[in-house]
């Protein structure tokens, strides 16, 4: 299969909106893993990197309306970009959530969750040059999948837990919601991987 | 009005969608009746459904994607897939709550919204094959409409109520997701019905 | 720069959608500020607004999608009359849970999230009769994002003294909730002022 890219830029701007997940899910795992006040200078380093991720595909986009020729369709690199920019937004809200609602304790798995974000997003950060040549995607597309399944089973036995265990209905609202926000980051990153299959089932 | 459809499969294909919808809204019924162990297993079968209706979702979009040319807009059959892919997520979400957060007692008026969901799924699997010819076309969507309504107002008295009986905290919050996921799942079939407008209207 | 529109019945909905904001954000403000039996009634008003919001959005996309020619890209004024209706929706979802919820008593700062939203009102109608020329468009755009900044802020500090403060779970939920979808509100009318950038950075 041959594939002529016409502006590499996108392709260049793709992967450093994808190297830009792999940091976050980094700091994420130091914040899940840290303490106090370490934790804030932690998630104000991720409310920076969110901000250059939104720059990044603010960027993205604005030269998607400017270029005529694009190397694939116009609304699937606006998809793909959109959706890194998702990934980045819910790992920095989770993040966000943990500081603001001066969470001390998170429960074991939370670890687990984390752990499966980082592995989708080095996936996801080697994946995004291989668009240019549209090799390999499909192993990545397969895993990526994978891990989304174990992402779920990772939530399910959490939330389950969760409302057995915390008797405090405020610190269970709280543990709630930044598990919630990690299976959403789960979620976020397998819709990334679906838009890269449309862009290879088009080009194939 | 004449129309001559192009490629049958996708006709098929999303009636096929649209009866997965009748089966779950069905199953959910059971749910939001049966007890206990009974919930567990329907629970389960639901979730084989919503996988089935992943699957389906998934190779309309990649027929959709690999042919060139469609009934009608891309677009618009991608958004009706979708679509009716959310349907099915909602009313799994809402089984699955059910199952995980041990709820033994549902208040009386969830029967009223799941009544209104099954309504939705038997004219939205109905409708499907109407695309077809286009016929008929404007009552479903006035029908699904007035049901949203009605759907609308089941929710508004259930949180209200749940907001003034249920005292303790952690069951208000999981009885009020289970109403949350499915007044969602109301919204979802009149956005199906409005993406069957838009296309009606393109081709009127 | 010279632009021909074709049709200008496009601008004239979108402005008059934008029109619409501006009500609904001022009786917001008043819901807000007022009490008891008065909020009813004001949200009564509001759901009337938002109705006819919905039937505003729904006359632009049907004629968008019975005509031949549209000033701009489909897509893009799909986008903006929907994310003209979102930022009315999440405004009317604010007013009604005031009154579902019975809140009485509102956290000062709430006061100021409205604030903001009234701007944004206020600018994004005065912002829409400017698609037709293209004039000035830049400035509404940077002040939008400076004021989604400013109420990003409101709302952190919002949910942290909640959570500090609100003793009663039941009482935190309710008021955690208003908080969220004024500022899912801020959210959306910066998604409407991106897509009138992509709109602007197309015809440049």
């Amino acid at each position: 299969m041959r594939f002529t890219p016409r502006d590499n830029t996108f392709f260049e701007l793709l992967a450093e909106s994808a190297q830009q997940l792999v940091e976050g899910s980094n700091i994420l795992a130091q914040i899940t893993g840290a303490e106090g006040s370490d934790r804030k200078k932690l998630a104000k380093r991720m409310s920076e990197i969110e901000h250059a991720g939104d720059e990044a595909t603010h960027a993205i986009i604005k030269r998607l309306n400017s270029t005529f020729v694009t190397p694939f369709d116009r609304d699937d690199i606006y998809n793909l970009a959109s959706g890194l920019d998702d990934c980045l937004d819910y790992m920095d809200e989770a993040a966000e959530r943990i500081v603001l609602y001066k969470i001390d304790e998170l429960p074991d798995r939370v670890d687990d969750q984390v752990e499966i974000l980082r592995r989708m997003a080095e996936l996801t950060a080697t994946a995004m040059p291989g668009l240019r040549s549209m090799n390999e995607l499909h192993d990545y597309w397969v895993e990526i999948n994978r891990l989304e399944n174990q992402a779920d089973k990772a939530y399910r036995k959490l939330i389950s837990h969760l409302f057995e265990d915390v008797k405090d209905p405020i610190q269970l609202m709280k543990q709630r919601e930044v598990v919630e926000v990690l299976e959403k980051a789960a979620d976020a990153f397998e819709k990334v991987a679906n838009f890269v299959e449309t862009i290879a089932v088009k080009e194939a």
